[in-house]
């Protein structure tokens, strides 16, 4: 019956509710970031119909020792606007909260970070400590009406104010809430493996707003094609193409230094290649990964663990995690995201969930006719 | 009949001679990158069964113009022994062959390199110019006895010589010679795109020696996974694994400057992650590209039409054309490889190309498979 | 008669008006990033004593051509908070001001550069267009209270909107107005120098806050360790350090492609490093720069003069020209600065001009007197 | 007498010698790399002047734990052609001598270092393990017949094994024989700082081949200016310039990790601006630094306390120390050099060492002449 099937309503669906297996990888507990102990997450989204406004913010951060823990930043395509990479890079660390929101809310954000880390951190007030506010974007003007600047500095401390160590909500909300993937509703999406005999997780949450509809794969099936040739039929214009962009935040409790965690936010790539990215000129893709294991607290113990993890090759694990959790996510975001109506009526349906079956189907039907009438046409085939 | 199944006799076989259409856009005439005119490749298959030695090298050229043309460099993961990149991106051009041979063998190559140009430039012997040769390299230790030193640099200029503007052979071929890919036989692969309504073509060449059996991924189909199993069942213990690697060589004759080709080679990760790839730890994956348009020749037109291409996103066409091309190049090199017994008597097996529909088929099974158990299991779906 | 002494009361004093010559190469007319046609240059300084305020901002711009510039970025050291140097690097393109001010106003900034945009520029209001507002920032906490966050984005829409052809005011002013360099009073420094015949000129804009005393080289002369010796004999305590840091914009109107720019950047270091930096640990260093020449307008004739320049090494030129620039910008800064007490009492002094000639030659003593002392002891002397 | 003065014969001559102090931190006991406990250098010096060869090469090594060390690498200017460098940043590690030479003979460099490693390890020509020889050149074709390429793969294993831990022969030997500095000769020269309240020594050995001579900067003084006005008035032409270049490798026994080393090597750049490098475009300008503390070694103490240094900023002591030891380094090959006569009659003088104080003197007497002449001329004074 069909009130059986998975449903999106609370944002908490996940690619195996859908009878979809990601990857070899088991998932962790709730196959999501905050897997990763001490890895806590929060929204807002900010929804005002009446002004076209359909955006947000959201807000990714670890428990700190000392002020820091290991991270690393990768830039897949530079079109972008983040902010706080370079120290990152320079430093191997990361000191304060990471908030992901829209292309113009840059400013608000960095602002937000900065009064919420003096708010919390008296000591900051006094004397030269400077900060580094991690802030990263997309483009959501297709939905929203970016250009008014809707987002405040207090809006964004409300995410910031909401963070928890608890399943994340996936879809059109924080800063999903008006992004578009695959010419479809994207949005938020998280999932996490289990790694090295379940001693540690790798979590990735992304924020999703590229691609065209007919480069989809789920599953490694064209599904997006199927997708694209009904809408064809229908004989309506393409939607036309905003930039794109998508964002992956990796954490992993792994003791892991900046330059191992480099390596693990280079997969990144791999992951969305899977889902059918081809990063487009347009699309600013940018990874930014963190260990929740203080570099302080790493002992030589855990540091020859992860040299040989690294020289045996048992790193691969965790680079396959980070490929896996990252296909999974942005799948995660599309199943999740309910169809919205935006500024000048432009609209980006939600995935067809309930379809899924189907669409695998015809995607194998496709493959098996282009064979088909491939080996039939054969031209250039050898006897 | 079966006397009409395609033959990788020649090593001349393509992914469209078996059915399978790898993306969207269109094959260039040889679907070769020596479709980018002014590109020739020469190999020298170094084979002597007797000691052990499995291995070669392979010769790629582009037409000089006063000495260079544009270039660029891509390190995707850099545990590997390449020469030549960092003059590469700090200059932008290109000013020798690029070889690709076997790891210990680089020195030799360069050695080669080297003697090539002195004897075809009679000016370089004057003055005080000097040269910037280019090798990459995999290793084929697994195959051939690759500590011996098997390659001289006479060895490597019999590549150079050869090299030719026609249709590349593939397989185990030339520095593919002794390479393993997906625990099976690789080697060379090569395909290409026409893009920009036909004004340009990108090409690749890989060189295929990196992954494990149950990640192979053909059109977008876990084959790997069905091969495995049935190795499985064999009761025969997995084939161990030797550092991996992959090389690719874009090609174009599109006027692109350093920067623009950089970007290119950014997306050969992307097309690598379609066939499996999770850009292990131990595989040095490196890209090296060129347009065969030199920079001075590239007029004001040329310069405002790529920049038009940039700004519009058209140069997503050729993004798409580097993923198609390397995807479609790693499974012609593993489709022409022939099975091989080496050192040791190490054995890697050919794909088994005849049975490919029959391993797509069982790849949806067994996709099919798990979505049914896993909805009869869904613990966590709401209802 | 002491009126005849060159004032720093405008902030246009050079090093030339001391009688120093600071390399080789010709300064531009008014020896000013201004000399590059089309750049523009506004401060506002923001002073409240009564609220421990000492700050400000200081915006350059260009003339662009179609939206951009050629652009480029390097990253000396990268602990510091600049905002939008991944898509200056993507595309090698600059689309907006560019802003200097303190570390906690880069959110205010990056706001401010967002809404001057959007009212000069009515189309960007429409559609999906994106923007790159690019900010870098100095750590002025030593004398002003940046945390009270004292500049919001109507305080830097002050600077943007000053922005003038016109020779630049230096020393305490602007981004500059706080800032401690070598220990002594820092801020705003620019200079020029004219190269290839009288074709183009290079400008350096910089805002210096780095160092510590005993390291300041005049003209290659430890003067900074004269001082010392002379503020050591006071028995006062040193002063203590907050986080450096120094940026340099590059201007230029040679028709340079970003790849060309960048490694006219990378000379900045050379330049910095003959004022006694040490490149610190706290001290972030940045430098961007662009060409005025429009990509769209770069000539087929421009560009092939352009790699001449380049492979007959005349290029050198122009990094000899960024080299001097920079080093004469940070001692135009330390010359124009005049003292201040800041909060808590902290006082930087100005380096005193009138006494420029003495320390020099007590700098050159102080040398003599090392040597002197040396060759008695001369202990590892062969003989 | 004369017979007091410092003699280079045994290339042993450090600047202390000569009466310079460079910087403010104390040498280690012999200036030199080999201070660092467990590095080891050895020079072959191939000179045939009846075949106009002048050339050689110089290996560095560190005593290796597991096979490796942690390690970095730089590039300043990339117009060079290292082999090595991908691998060191991937892994953070060094497995192999570091071998210095010319151009033309990276092959035979790269040859070499495999056949020794292969020699000196059994176990390294079993299996899959892969090796990382690391090559560095200068172009040393103004002196000596490269073309011919003089060294051979033995020529190289000479200075392999000739590697000792014993103070390094300085000026025209090894890798120096036929270099090039400021339009003088260069070569081999090294120096040594004690930093961290003598824990730690910091050495820097470098390959001189770089600069013209009107650049050139002893102890702040442009003394290479005093020296063009002396041969400009011989009315002889300006000395050709080939293309040059400079290596520096710098060790250190404290336990830094990749990350950290890449930062002290990122300082070389401003040692070098001291001597009045400008980084020229023909000048390969690359570092490559190693710990001798191995990583699987580094215990949480010492991660800490390194830890504690960056934060510290102390740190900037291990800054100071690279830059103070570049430069004095850069000095000590000049100084060590002596006149040689090459190929086609070209000649490269010595340093004339013995002048040295009078040098320094006519420079400053030229430095006080420019301003005598400035403050006359004073057009843009404000009175």
């Amino acid at each position: 019956v069909t009130t059986a099937f998975p449903s999106r309503a609370h944002g908490s669906l996940k690619c195996s509710d859908l009878g979809l297996i990601v990857g070899r990888l088991r998932p962790g507990p709730s196959d999501d970031i905050t897997d990763v102990p001490g890895v806590r997450v929060g929204h807002n989204t900010v929804d005002r119909p009446e002004s076209h406004i359909h955006t947000g913010c959201t807000a990714i951060e670890a428990t700190l020792t000392n002020g820091v823990v290991p991270a690393a930043a990768h830039v897949i395509n530079g079109y972008g606007k983040p902010a706080g990479l370079a120290q990152i890079r320079e430093l191997g660390t990361l000191e304060t909260p990471i908030v992901l929101t829209n292309t113009f809310a840059v400013g608000a954000a960095y602002q937000a970070i900065l009064e919420h880390m003096l708010d919390r951190d008296p000591a900051l007030r006094q004397g030269f400590r400077s900060l580094n506010p991690v802030v990263a974007e997309c483009n959501d003007s297709a939905l929203s009406d970016m250009q008014s600047l809707p987002l405040t500095p207090s809006a964004v401390r409300v995410a910031l104010d909401a963070a928890a160590e608890a399943p994340v909500a996936q879809g059109s909300v924080g800063a999903g809430r008006g992004m578009t993937l695959f010419d479809l509703k994207g949005g938020i999406g998280t999932a996490s493996r289990v790694v090295a005999g379940d001693r540690y997780v790798v979590g990735v949450l992304v924020l999703t707003n590229f691609g065209r509809l007919p480069e989809l794969t789920v599953a490694g099936l064209e599904v997006g094609k199927v997708l694209a040739a009904e809408a064809g039929g229908s004989g309506g214009p393409p939607v036309p193409a905003p930039p794109g962009s998508v964002v992956a935040i990796v954490a992993t409790d792994a003791p892991l230094l900046a330059r191992q965690l480099e390596r693990l936010l280079r997969r990144v790539q791999s992951g969305l290649a899977r889902t059918g990215s081809i990063v487009a000129h347009g699309s600013g893709e940018f990874a930014i990964g963190f260990s929740t294991t203080p570099a302080e607290l790493i002992s030589s113990k855990a540091l020859a663990d992860m040299a040989e993890l690294e020289t045996s090759g048992g790193i691969d694990e965790l680079f396959a995690a980070v490929i896996e959790s990252t296909e999974e996510a942005v799948l995660n975001s599309l199943f999740n995201a309910e169809s919205m109506t935006g500024r000048n009526g432009a609209t980006r349906r939600a995935f067809p969930i309930e379809r899924l079956e189907e669409l695998l189907g015809a995607a194998e039907g496709l493959r098996r006719g282009q064979r088909a009438q491939r080996s039939n046409a054969a031209s250039r085939t050898e006897v």
